[in-house]
This record gives C-alpha cells, sequence and structure tokens, in this order.
C-alpha cells in the first residue's frame, strides 16, 4: 500500500466533516464532495468546535463533483442512508482496481448496498459511536465521544484493515478494528432500535425511556428482539447485553439519539437503515419481531410525513 | 318497576347529551348532570343536529350537582373515562337500593370501578356505536350510527335490562341487549385498540392504516393479542373475527376514530381505559401482549404531555 492514502469523504455533514477534518490535521491528503457548503468552505474551510480542543482548517480540499475529486485510495461514505440511491453515481468515479470503499453510515444494508454495485471485495465498514451536529455552513459542533470501530464487509480484519485504523488514530480518532463488523452492527442496533426508535416515536430521551417502566419494558423487550434476530443470522448476542445496555445508557442522562434529533430537527430519519433493513433481514430469517414491526410501521409514517412537510 | 323511570345522565358531554335528549324528546323523564354548559343550557336548551333530522329541546333538566339531581331510577354514566377519579362522588347521591347504574363509557375497567364502590348488583354497560361531537355548549353534532348494545355487569339479560332497551328504542334509538357485556367489550376493543391506538400514535385514519402493509400488518397483530387476551379470560373470539373486522373497517374510508380526533382537538386520550386496562388484564392472565405494551407505552408517553400543555 502507498505511503499515503488519498481519502475522499463523500457526504460532507456532520460526520464526513468531522472524522475528515481530524484526518486532514493530521497531515492526511482527504478530500470532500461537497454540495450545499461547498462555496462557504472554499472560503472559510472548516471549524470543528469541540470538548477536545476546537480547531479550524482554513483550506481543505473540497471538490463540487465526483469527477473533480478523482480516483482516491479509500472512500469515506458518510452520507445520511436517506440518500442513498445517489450513492452509487457518486462513488463510482472515485474508484479504481484497488480502492477501499469504508461506509460509515448508521444501521444495515449500506455494506450489501454498496457490495452489490462494486463488489464486496472493496467494500469496508465502520461504527461511529459519536455525538456531532453540524451548526453552520462549515461548521461542525463535537459533543463528545468519537470512538471508531473498523472492520472488512467479509471476513476478520486484513492489512489494509489495520492500516485505516493507523491513520485514524494518528489522526487522535479512538480507532480499533473489529473481527466480525456485521456482529458489531447488530450489537449497536440492540441499543439504536430501541433508543433511537422511542425517541422518535414517544419524543423520549434516554432518561425519560428510563424512568418510564411501561417504555422500559418496551425497551427491552425491542432489544430481546434485534438479539433473537441476530441469532438467527447466525450473530450470537448474549441475553445479558440487554442488561448491559440498559444500566450503560442510565449513566447518559437526558441524551437524546441521532434520530431524536433529526427528528426534532424536522430532518428526515434514517427509517429504512435503522428499523427497515433490520425488520426485513427478520421476516427473511423467520424471527418473530412484533414490537420492530410495530415501531417501523409507526416510524416510516412519521417519515413520509417528514417527506411531505 | 315503575311505568316512568328518571334518567339521571352523568357526563354531559356529547355522548350524554345525545342519548339523554332522545330519550327526553319521546318523553323521558330525564335529568343532566352539567358542569360547564349548564348555563348556556337552562337558557337555551340542547340541539341535536343529525342527519337522522336535527332537534331541539327548548327546556331540559338541566343540574348543577348531584344533590340538585337528587334520586334516579337509572344513571346513565357518560363520564369521559379520564375523569373516573370523580366519578364515585357524583353517583352516589343519586341512588337509592333500587337504582341501576349504567356505565356507557369506553373501554374495560368502568363497570369493576362502579361495582367496587356501589356493588355489583347495580352495574350495568353499554356500548355505543355512534360518532358524535360537541360543537358548542348544549349543541352536538350527530355524524352517523347510533346503536347501542346494553347488559348486565354480572349474567344475561334480566328484567331491567330489557325494560332498557325498550326506553332506548321508544326513543329511537338501535338499542339491544347482549347476552355478556364483558365479551362484547372485547370484541369492540378488537377494533378499538388498534385503530383508535394507530389513529392517535401514527396519525392515521383507517383508510390510512389499511393503505399501508406495515401498519395494516401492525393492527391485524394487535387484534389477535386482544384475542388471546380475551381467550385467556374466558371470552371467546374467534381468530376469523380479525379478517372481518378488516373488510368491514375498509368499508369505513378515511374515518377517525374517536381517540384520534380527541389527540387531534388537544383533548386527553383515554389511555387507561382503551389500552391500559386490558393490558393489566393480559399482563394477570398470562397473555402475550408485547404490541400492546409497546402501543401503551407511547400513548400513555403522549397523553402526559396532552396534560402538561
Amino acid at each position: 500500500m502507498k505511503e499515503q492514502l488519498r481519502y475522499g469523504i463523500v457526504g460532507s455533514g456532520a460526520l464526513g466533516c468531522y472524522y475528515g477534518a481530524k484526518l486532514a490535521r493530521a497531515g492526511g491528503d482527504v478530500h470532500f464532495l461537497m454540495r450545499s457548503d461547498l462555496e462557504n468552505v472554499r472560503r472559510q474551510g472548516l471549524t470543528i468546535r469541540s470538548r477536545d480542543g476546537d480547531f479550524h482548517l482554513p483550506q481543505v480540499n473540497a471538490c463540487g463533483s465526483p469527477a473533480e475529486m478523482g480516483v482516491c485510495d479509500v472512500v469515506l461514505v458518510c452520507l445520511k442512508t436517506t440518500s442513498n440511491a445517489a450513492l452509487p453515481a457518486l462513488v463510482a468515479p472515485l474508484l479504481d482496481g484497488e480502492t477501499a470503499v469504508v461506509t460509515l453510515q448508521n444501521g444495515l444494508g449500506n455494506e450489501e448496498l454498496l457490495a452489490a454495485h462494486f463488489g464486496a471485495r472493496r467494500v469496508m465498514g465502520g461504527l461511529c459511536f459519536v455525538c456531532l451536529n453540524r451548526t453552520a455552513p462549515g461548521v461542525v459542533e463535537h459533543f463528545g465521544h468519537g470512538a471508531l470501530s473498523v472492520g472488512e464487509f467479509k471476513g476478520p480484519p486484513q492489512d489494509r484493515t489495520m492500516r485505516l485504523v493507523t491513520d485514524f488514530q494518528r489522526a487522535g480518532i479512538d480507532a480499533r478494528a473489529v473481527q466480525s463488523l456485521i456482529t458489531e452492527r447488530w450489537r449497536k442496533l440492540v441499543w439504536n432500535i430501541p433508543f433511537n426508535g422511542l425517541g422518535v416515536a414517544a419524543g423520549a430521551d434516554v432518561a425519560q425511556v428510563l424512568s418510564d417502566p411501561a417504555l422500559e419494558t418496551a425497551a427491552r423487550r425491542l432489544m430481546a428482539e434485534v438479539i433473537t434476530t441476530a441469532a438467527a443470522q447466525g450473530f450470537a448476542i448474549r441475553m445479558d447485553f440487554i442488561d448491559q445496555q440498559i444500566e450503560r445508557s442510565r449513566s447518559m442522562g437526558p441524551y437524546h439519539s441521532s434520530s431524536q434529533v433529526d427528528h426534532e430537527a424536522g430532518r428526515e430519519v434514517e427509517v429504512e437503515a435503522i428499523w427497515g433493513e433490520p425488520l426485513r433481514q427478520a421476516r427473511a430469517a423467520g424471527a418473530e419481531t412484533p414490537c420492530l414491526e410495530l415501531l417501523y410501521a409507526l416510524l416510516r409514517r412519521m417519515a413520509a410525513g417528514e417527506r411531505r412537510s
């Protein structure tokens, strides 16, 4: 592999700008595909406001089209999954024979989409545990956390996996390689499906879910359904993970999940990636997921309302 | 039994005014317990606007307190269940040894509440299939239907049951006696729990539930849970009742359930009577009702928001 990797960030919202800016600050060769913020970032660069220390990059490589960006060694897909229909056309011009495509998106089905278009061999994924908000063009607020778990779509870590982890770690990101990316995705969904879902459907933050016995019961039931579905697919998660997740969540206080934040801001919620695709996989595997069915039905309907308004 | 029964209407909202006015128009001795509309009704009487023909009663017996109303032969309880805490004190002054107390309220638990306070022997109930709205003080709009199923809290119809049915029928109400009131309550809940619930939680009217495969699946699942719970209590409802209810609902078009109408108007939804009490009975009977659990958790949270606002 080359001494310096050329990174292309597709989807330069809060997530793409944050991780991309960290890589660029550490000397990485990073190119941002931008749309609405393009002119602004060309003039003013990128600003990250963070508890870990603010920083400003006066000049970054901001591109207005995939053609302008050109071929990259690593494409970091940071687009919201609600825009996935646009993804293949954005990624295709960035690839040569060796390019790795790494989706940092939420939920399930993103690796599969990329694999269907560009071959499974290229595809990697990452799980982001980070609280971010884009507060103005080219300005991202980092509220906390930031860990990144990186893995191969198929199989255990390879040399390229470790190379990415090294680049991320050099950039000050708490990165690690995971043995089974999809198992980790299911483990993350054990939390996201109930807490993001009830955040939107009930308008309840984490503390409110846990202070309402009926909502906590619903959250635990949803967690059990996710674990059952993962198991039906061959991804083992222990049932005592539920208690662990509930206890961990108690320390989060009145935390608003990204989906709740999206919903409250009138932005479209990532219904298909977080609930729809797991539900379809549950049905295909014959897993019984009645609560997930109901929650998905409600969220899909709310999302349709958001798209209409 | 006396030649003419003295009727007391407790809770003179749309329901109480509508059925009470029908009885009074037919010459019944009807007394309305009123609060906010009292002065207005004393001056202007009651007006019913209906597809079946408008009518106006220039003078009705409107009472400002139970003491003023005095002892009745039949108390028709038409209060919203969200005000049930006030019910015992409103009813007690209206009773002598023979008074029958007939709850026309929604959902489950209302007969039990009255029986706990006044003895099971007095208690009867009715299921109303009617679309009403109180549009101004003393003015009720009747949009359609109007059937009333009357039964004893415990056991099959008695002479008094038939006497009430006769009075109602003479007043032009499509009334009938039912063999098992509680079975009929469960049968009604097979419809109300999904359609009223999704009407509020998803903001979807009947046609919208049935045009969304995910919501229709959720509705059918909820219906099955209600039937399972009723069966666990010894009330048999056939599973093919689900298909019948779905087909019947298709002919309703964009119908908004009473709970959806309440919610959209910012009025408190009857969460405990329609979802909470059935769920508690399901838990007590050991019936598995995961979707009802989740729906109840969401509705309770929404209702709490309505009470706060």
